[in-house]
Parts: C-alpha cells; sequence; structure tokens
C-alpha cells in the first residue's frame, strides 16, 4: 500500500495534467462534427497505454469510432482481468449553463470541471494510471487487458460485433469498469446493478406543411397537441407505465432485499436541496432509491415542433418530435420492450396524424453476483483504501455493453466506480473530484492484488 | 370601369415590380435581428404613397415599428375611407422548407412566391395602386386615409395608443383592409367575422440544471412529461377546451345563420388532399367551416424542451416551454381569457415543478355588420368585377385592430380580402396570385365609388 500511495504522490501532478490533456478533446460521439476530435482522442489514449507499458496497443477501426487495445500478459497461467472505458462524452449542451468551458477543464475547490471529467475519461484514466503504476513499481500481479470505446454515449452500436470477433484476443476471467457512482467518500459502494435502456425517437406529423392557427386551427389535429396527448397517456395517474406487458417478466426484489436497499444513507431533504425541487416524482408505492435503482421508467429526453422563436408565431406546425427513453430492470428485454413501446405508440395515433417511431440503441440490465471472487475482490480494495466496507447499492445508469461481456465472452463484469451522483454526468457543469481521481488510483492496484491473490 | 381597366393594363408590370421590391425587405416584426430592414420597408410605403399622390405622409415613430401614414382630403364634405395594412410578416422559418427564397420573390405558374405576398405586403400594396390610379385618372370619388403599420404579427402593441392620441387625424367614416381571403376567384366571398386571439407563453421548470436520466429517471419530475399532462388535459375526449370559464359569453349563432354558413362551397375531400391529411380533426358537434368560424379554438403553437440534437442524449431536462395561443369568437374577451387560461395552467401544476405563464398578446373578435353602407358598397364593387355576388363567410384568423378602430374611432370595418385560405399565411412558401393581385387593384377602385355614392 505505502509503495502505491509513494508513487502516486510522486506523481500527482503529472496524472492531473494528463488528465486535463485527455479532457480537452471535445470527443461527443454523437454529433458527427467531433469526428476529428474523436481520432484524436484514440490516439492519445493509445499513446498513453503504450508509454504505460502496455504491449500490442492498437486503435481498432469499426464502422464508427475505433476502439483502443492494449493488454500486458505477465504469466498465462495467472488470471487476467479486462478493463473497459470510453473515451466518448456527452454532448456538452446546454452550453450557456456552463460556468466555465465544457472543454477547458477547471480547477475549482478541488474539483475538476470539465465534460467527461466523471463519465467517463476520469475513471477509466484512473486505470491507465493505475497500471503505469504497478508496471513502474512492478507490482502488477496478474495479466490485464484494455479496451476502451467510442461510442458508449450512442449505444456502443460497433461494439459487439468487435467483441464477438476477437473473443480469443479479449479472453478474461472477469470485466472491471469504473463508470459508476458512489454513495459518498465516507460511505463508499459498490454497484451490484445497472439498469438497461431502449432509447427511442418518435414524430408526429400532421398537414404537409405548418398552417395559419387562424384559418386552420380546431379543424386540423395539431401534431404537437396530439403528441402531448399520447406522451400524457404513458403514464398512469399512480406513474406507472401503460405500455401494454411492459412489466412482464419484471423480476421483483424480496421484502429483504428492499429493505437492505433502503438502508442505504440517504436523506430526502438533502436530495431535494441539492436539485432544488419542493418535491419528489415517481411510482405510487416505491422510495425514490427504488425509484432510481430497481423499477423501469419512461422519461421524455427531448421534444420539439412549432415555432420556438423570439416573440409570436400563429401556427399550427406539420410535425412534432421528441425523444423517449426507458429505464429496464432484470426480467426486461430491450428489444422487445422496443418493440412493445413501438406497437403501443403506434396504436395511440389518431387517423388524422401519421406517426414515426424508431429505435436510437438500447442495453440489457445487468446485476452483479455478490458471491464471486471478483465482487469479493473490489470490496476488499474499497475496504482497505477508504477504511469503510463498501455498501451494495443498485445504479440507475445503463453500461449496455456490461450484459454483451457475459453473453459473448461468458464473464462477469465488477461495477468499481468512484464518481458521485452529484458529479452532473450529462449535465451542464460536470466535475470529478480530484480527490476521487487519486483515490481510485490508488484503489485499483489493490483489486488486481486481491484478485490474484484470491484467484489462486 | 374600362378606365380603370385601361389604367392596371398600360402599368402591369411596373405594379408587379414594385410588389416585388417590397417583398425582398425582410420585414420579420417578431425578429429584433431584422430592426433596420423594419425601417426600410417603412421608408418604402412612405415613398410610393407621396408618389401615388398622398398628402401629409409621415413616418410616425411608435414605442415599437413605425406606422406609415398619409392622406388624401379632396373635399371635407365627401365620406372618408381610412385604408389599414401592415407591412410586417411572420418569421420565414421553417425556412429549409421554402422551394425559393422567402425574400426573394419568385414567379411561378402565375402565382408570386415570398413571405408577405398575401399577407399582407400584397394585399395592402393594391389599395396604394389603386389610390394612384384614382389619382392619375382623376376619378377619386371620395377622401381617403392610410394607416400603414409594423406591428400587425407581434399583436400591434403600439397601434392602439398611436390611434387614441391620432384620433382627429384618422377621422373617417370606415375602415377598409385588405388582409383576408376568399373561398375562390370563382366563389368570391366577404368575411363579416373575425376571431379573437388570446397568445400565450408557459414554462415548466423542474430541477436546477438537465440531469442524467438514469440516476435521477423515476423519482424526478420530468418538466417535458408534465408539460405534455398539463397540454393534454386543455382538451377533453370530445376536444372541448377544459379551462373552467372558457365558453362563458360566447354567443353562439341561431339555425339559420350556420345553416347559411354550411352553404358555403366547401369540398372536404378537396380540403383533406389539399392539406394532406387522412382525416379532420375538432370539435365535436360542428362541422369543418364552424370549427375554424364561429367556435373558439386552443392551439400549441410551438413546443420545446431537453436534447433536440442528433443522435441520443440520456437527459432528464430542466424544464419544458411551449407556446400556446386561443381563437376567440364574439362573446369572448381576450383579456379575461388570457387570466382564465393562466389561472387553469397554474392550477394544473403538480407541486413538484414550477410554473412560468406569461400573456404574449391578444385581439378581441369581430362582426362586420351586413347591413352598413359600407359592407354593400364592397358587396357591389366584388359583384361588379367578378361578375358574381360574394358569399358572406366568417373568418378563423384575426386582426386585433379592427374591434380597437370600433372602440376608439367609433367607426367599424370593412374586411374586402382577395387572399385564398391555400396561400400558405405563416407557412413555407406562401404565395399570392397575380390575378387576384390585378384583380384587387379594379375592384378598390369600384368600392369607393360605391361607397362614396351610397353615403350621399
Amino acid at each position: 500500500m505505502q509503495i502505491i500511495k509513494n508513487y502516486v504522490e510522486e506523481n500527482r501532478q503529472r496524472f492531473l495534467d494528463e488528465l486535463f490533456e485527455l479532457l480537452r478533446f471535445p470527443s461527443v460521439s454523437a454529433d458527427p462534427k467531433y469526428k476529428d476530435d474523436m481520432q484524436k482522442t484514440a490516439d492519445f489514449v493509445a499513446d498513453k497505454l503504450i508509454i504505460a507499458g502496455a504491449d500490442k496497443v492498437e486503435i481498432c477501426s469499426t464502422d464508427g469510432y475505433p476502439i483502443v487495445y492494449g493488454e500486458k500478459i505477465i504469466d498465462s497461467s495467472l488470471p487476467t482481468v479486462l478493463v473497459y472505458g470510453h473515451y466518448d462524452v456527452q454532448p456538452p449542451d446546454p452550453i450557456e449553463l456552463w460556468k466555465t468551458p465544457p472543454f477547458e477543464p477547471t480547477l475549482r475547490d478541488g474539483k475538476i470541471y470539465a465534460r467527461g471529467a466523471c463519465d467517463d475519461k476520469g475513471q477509466f484514466y484512473m486505470h491507465v494510471k493505475a497500471f503505469e503504476l504497478m508496471m513502474k513499481t512492478n507490482t502488477l500481479p496478474c495479466n490485464i487487458k484494455f479496451m476502451i470505446e467510442g461510442e458508449e454515449e450512442v449505444g456502443s452500436d460497433n461494439l459487439g460485433k468487435f467483441v464477438s470477433q476477437n473473443k480469443s484476443r479479449l479472453k478474461a476471467d472477469v470485466v472491471l469498469i469504473s463508470d459508476t457512482s458512489m454513495i459518498s467518500m465516507e460511505n463508499p459502494s459498490i454497484e451490484t446493478g445497472l439498469r438497461g435502456l431502449a432509447y427511442m425517437e418518435v414524430e408526429v406529423s400532421g398537414p404537409g406543411k405548418d398552417l395559419h392557427s387562424g384559418v386552420y386551427g380546431g379543424a386540423v389535429a395539431n401534431p404537437a397537441t396530439i403528441l402531448c396527448q399520447m406522451i400524457a397517456s404513458l403514464h398512469d395517474d399512480q406513474n406507472h407505465i401503460t405500455i401494454p406487458g411492459f412489466y412482464d417478466g419484471v423480476i421483483n426484489l424480496s421484502e429483504e432485499e428492499r429493505k437492505a436497499l433502503n438502508d442505504a444513507p440517504f436523506d430526502l431533504e438533502e436530495y431535494k436541496k441539492e436539485l432544488s425541487i419542493d418535491d419528489v416524482w415517481g411510482e405510487v408505492g416505491y422510495s425514490t432509491i427504488e425509484r432510481t435503482g430497481i423499477r423501469p421508467t419512461l422519461e421524455v429526453n427531448g421534444i420539439w415542433g412549432g415555432y420556438t422563436g423570439p416573440g409570436a408565431k400563429t401556427v399550427l406546425p406539420a410535425k412534432a418530435n421528441a425523444k423517449i427513453s426507458m429505464r429496464l430492470v432484470p426480467g426486461q428485454d430491450w428489444k422487445k420492450i422496443s418493440e412493445l413501446f413501438k406497437n403501443h405508440f403506434e396504436s395511440l395515433a389518431p387517423k388524422s396524424v401519421k406517426i414515426k417511431v424508431t429505435a436510437h440503441h438500447g442495453g440489457t440490465p445487468y446485476v452483479t453476483p455478490t458471491d464471486s471472487i471478483a465482487f469479493k475482490a473490489a470490496y476488499r480494495a474499497i475496504e482497505e483504501s477508504f477504511g469503510k466496507e463498501p455498501v451494495p447499492t443498485r445504479g440507475g445508469g445503463s453500461i449496455p455493453i456490461v450484459a454483451l461481456f457475459e453473453e459473448e465472452l461468458g464473464i462477469k463484469t465488477v461495477l468499481m466506480g468512484f464518481g458521485l451522483d452529484s458529479d452532473s454526468l450529462h449535465s451542464p457543469n460536470e466535475k470529478y473530484d480530484v480527490f476521487n481521481y487519486y483515490k481510485g488510483i490508488e484503489t485499483i492496484p489493490l483489486f488486481h492484488k486481491y484478485f490474484a491473490e484470491m484467484s489462486k
């Protein structure tokens, strides 16, 4: 442990400078205009893996953005850890709400503010530095492989193909990912589950062109009004989702499991204060922790139609659109849910409008077995570096790739995240605490140590 | 009549060239970036009035955009006609749907395509040319005054003040406006009523910033979802508007009046075909003509919130907005309706969100008395120039100023419009038939002739 602390101490500033360099690349995978920056980011990651001591580093091209691979095999008889991360980030908008530019990382009271600071550049880069640390201090206790992709924020469309085509190269005993959160640094936790995702886009179209709302209003279906009516009908008055079959197969937790989940430290007043809301909202019969952890949800991520400029335009819009995504829990299949949504949404449409429903992407829910060696190794590593036993939690987010690893490679994933829910992931002013960054770099080598030991 | 036809014939090309020049000014009153163009447009109108022979031409500044005034008093004992029009136009968006640029007027099979071609540049300019014609041919039979404003499309906010401060200057016996439509050139008609307007903007705000829809989705009220639910609740399953008191005071037509209205030539299949819709929509118990003519309506003119860019962003938006306008009928007061809407909309909001409702502008409904000299003069003028008796109709649009004239100046308005519902007012590819333009220039002098004669 002392070797680790010393090395981190000696390289403190450089570790931070390198992360800042990485954060300056506007690697937004959702927006084609950042194509070149995506390539540059991949190059940067590859270079750092080589410098850290990785072999066979390769920027693997795909039909989309490239995947950076690298490995260090010290002894084929030792266990192998496959580290996954992603170098792409969410779009920065609404950009006007950022206190400092999203791609000009800024340090304020111990926090790094930048898009991707926590999700996931700050977190996957801890693994690159921890790897460097183990190599330079000759403490790497097992084989290690890196797979850092560039399409996680848009559904990892090309990763599945890559994984199935590279099964032998990716052969490992466990996947290790830092792309999730802890309750707090005082209350370390490990996420044991992730929700799945089904992301849809809908278009309601009426007349062939925008119409004068005075001349035609009241006699021609208004796509914006109809879209609102259709979206409103997707929740009932108890905030249950009304799509037929949506809850079929949902694996409900036992009373004990629910109790354990609700025992995690949580202050509702703090929660409301932090989000500046007067009241929470959600499915009747479930706590806030349950609503975001073990229950499926349906959210409008974006909606637009008609005139949205300054002043007033008396128009009846020709069409209206919305982006709607659903978070799924174990027992739900995202492809089936996407189909159910499509069929139901189309069935809601009156004859006076036309509907187009397209699926953006999806991901399967996942639950980590807490009795696995890998989970126990993560548990011990965190307990040692934090000096406190971590609490098992259920994460509300999704990492579509996790379930895929199990299907394609037949291995489990451990979610050892060091972020905080307050890190504003996907929001303006995303941040990552410098403390968490170094803490992660110190904890990761311990995971490898215990995983190697317990695998003997 | 022959004198008129000859003069129009001799100046055919020039009349068209001048209109094109006028249409090239992007005089969009809703968008501040066109401020300079608004001034240039006013200058152009003033120059043309002077050239046509008007006296006391003045560009009257207001707190908003200027009002162009001009007059010709030939004999104070003769009746005076006050011509009203507006030189401002609707925003051109969605601009990508225009076949040719909105501010580069283009002639295609006998139609002038440009923003404002019909609403209202093409129509008020007919009066400028008709005035020139009467002056040059010494056939002006009465006094005439022009008041051409620049804020009609944004609610004529400053016209009311101008009118009340210029009562003596604006003294007249009737107001003549060409800013409405006919059924068709084969079926000439005169609008005897206009709907009022109440234009609102609403904002639903939830968390202080956009949130990660996975981490918070399902536990925090989504402003976009809530806005949809609130909008959906504004119509019941019969498409009646649910705002308490909304229909109070609505003056219903007698069965005879309704019958007369429904006797106007109207082909539902043609209507649907022209709008490329499979079915009409609206308040149960009323025909399409009634829904757009004699019934109040509520339309979503624009809606926006969350991520609307390419691809997928899993965000729970901090807020969502909508522009919502209501068309009003005689018996409804727009200020009262705006208040009813505000109170009702705010009452719909759950505790988990905050609501902001602001009123953009409004206008009072109006009905023209068909037994007035002015209406009869318009009737005879159209009958003579079209060779067919015009049909009285109810227009769905609104010209807020009409009711104001009656209040402030104590005079009635005649709506002698030469547009067509198919002119795409407020839509991409707005057009005005060259035929209608010249027809209007020929018909207007006849109105003045008969109005002067019958006033004796």
